[in-house]
């Protein structure tokens, strides 16, 4: 990716200044402009300019840093830091930051550094520039869906009696690791029978048991992209319950996707799936958003949501996730990962998606 | 856990408000707080007064909300969120606020919302709050710590040749999980001969050659408590240079783990550590702090630093992690979590620390 494309965004400046602090306060920008493929780079900051982009770190990220053929500062101290902060930032005036990563405390620390400077917050320029992927990401997006359909495929034969929600979590990390994955992308969330009712549950020690649901929500994270898929089956023999359930997520899922292409608006997507599951008996189970965008970030712009008026452009990734949430009977949800194309659109995750007894 | 005594720290305020964006932006001090076990709360918010602690939060979270015994209060709109905090916040003046973990973005956001209330940074004393680990905390990062652990000895029978970085690092997160973790703390580091020279390498397709280094940092997380543990093996037989490049290493860390118990200031922790690798023909090669606090976060504070002025306390816990580091050549790092006593500590991860040839 050439990083100088942001300004094609970010007009309004001529020097942006990404900086990371501690663990939370890691800016996924860093990486998105950076491309470094290993470090964590807290405590880091890049500066950008329309003909140069420079890596201030610590040793401790050095060879990382070095790895990434960028121009590379290194600081030892905190003093270190703000001298070289200020060196490179000696003739500008006006600085672009990130406002929706960086810290109150680390802008007021910044305030500090640098006083004399004019900031301008270039989030929105940020995130609308991360929402058109390049090549390279949709690459590497492909490769992390991959990794999770084929997760999936593998975590089947290992659904029995008596395993508990956090053993099945567990195998499904492993299989994805085992297939290429850096990691998870998010906490995987198992929950069997009742627990799926909950789209956030936590996994715990409850045991499978005949009959009952298997949500399984996760995802993988391939060179610092991710993905995000879920897939509801049942352990035995579907109810008719359950299966009326899953058939309208199903038929919710399949409708609003058909609607998916460039220029349609992320909420009328989200319409076309409510509207099926609230002419059922289901009407008011489907509790979230249709879909939210995927990149570096499992949660990314744009989203596919009934208070997010914006049309969908080539190039976007989004999920398509409906869900029918019944408390104490169970839940089903079915989701995948889709890149928007001028006349259509490419489904990512290509796990099953019709009712699987296992 | 009573979550009125962050009030006998944030004594400038009576009412605390932490609010959280989206993933990125999930203040850790929510969960310190409320206790939720389950359940991820972007989007969320939690009103601390002294006699009540209300949860703000969509339908999504609703069940996990609702399971920690404290007050919900549920919103479906952006609109529907912003009445309800206004009306929680009716009749206060002044709200402390986490400047160490809201964005900017938010804050701004925030000052539209409540705009006739004066915000006070309360970060410093949430930190200080973290810090000192209640009983039921301590009992958390002990577990996190035995899986660790216990992860350290499963994975030793299948260090093998020709396995890959990225293969050793899926087995060791497998492990954890069976023993217990929710998940890895961090992005596991397992880094073969040259690669151990860079300390927070990512895993790679390196395959393992006989008389290498393997390097292995890793750490679980148990009910939203971290673990942080280095294991550093020879696979196949030690050279001499390896060998000095360990027993330095592992001197330095016996020798500071020695001195460390209440009032013992960090910094002379850190600098009996520098002193014992500075004397040898490795002077200059630890370069990075000696340790870290440990908690919900797993770089949490305090730090045991050069620059970092500070007298230990009982009940804090921190990591004990000294290093070498030699580019091209490879690196050792032996890590371990380590609870403050009044008279003396309590090392939590125990996995053996005696060179080991695999």
């Amino acid at each position: 990716m050439e990083y100088s494309h942001i300004f094609d965004y970010a007009r309004e400046v001529d020097t942006i200044l990404i900086i990371n602090g501690g663990e939370n306060e890691v800016d996924k920008t860093f990486f998105y402009l950076s491309e470094v493929t290993s470090g964590i780079f807290e405590g880091s900051a890049l500066v950008i300019k329309p003909d140069s982009v420079k890596i201030i770190t610590s040793a401790l990220e050095e060879e990382s840093a070095r790895n990434s053929g960028l121009e590379v500062l290194i600081f030892g101290t905190r003093a270190e830091f703000m001298k070289i902060l200020r060196d490179e930032l000696k003739n500008v005036d006006t600085i672009g930051l990130n406002y929706s990563a960086l810290t109150l405390r680390l802008y007021l620390d910044l305030l500090k550094m640098i006083p004399d400077k004019r900031f301008v917050d270039v989030s929105g320029s940020i995130q609308e520039s991360r929402r058109f992927k390049q090549p390279a990401e949709l690459n590497k997006l492909r490769e992390s869906a991959r990794i999770a359909s084929e997760a999936f495929d593998a975590i089947i034969p290992r659904i029995r009696e008596g395993i508990t929600e956090t053993e099945l979590s567990s195998e499904l990390v492993y299989q994805m690791m085992k297939l290429g994955a850096n990691g998870p992308s998010f906490d995987t969330i198992i929950a069997f029978g009742a627990n799926s009712s909950m789209p956030h549950y936590s996994p715990g020690n409850k045991k499978l048991k005949k009959n009952e649901f298997v949500l399984m929500d996760f995802g993988a994270i391939h060179q610092r992209y991710c993905s995000d898929i879920t897939r509801t089956v049942v352990f035995g023999r579907a109810s008719e319950e359950q299966r009326e359930i899953y058939e309208t997520v199903k038929m919710a899922q399949q409708q609003s996707m058909n609607i998916i292409k460039e220029n349609v608006n992320g909420k009328d997507v989200d319409k076309v799936a409510r509207e099926v599951i609230d002419s059922t008996k289901f009407k008011g189970r489907f509790i979230h958003s249709l879909g939210h965008g995927i990149g570096l970030d499992v949660h990314d712009h744009p989203a596919l949501s009934p208070s997010y008026d914006f049309p969908l452009k080539a190039n976007m990734v989004i999920t398509n996730e409906p869900g029918i949430y019944i408390p104490k009977v169970g839940g089903v949800r079915i989701e995948d990962d889709v890149i928007v194309r001028k006349d259509g659109h490419e489904i990512i995750t290509t796990a099953p998606r019709d009712l699987m007894e296992v």
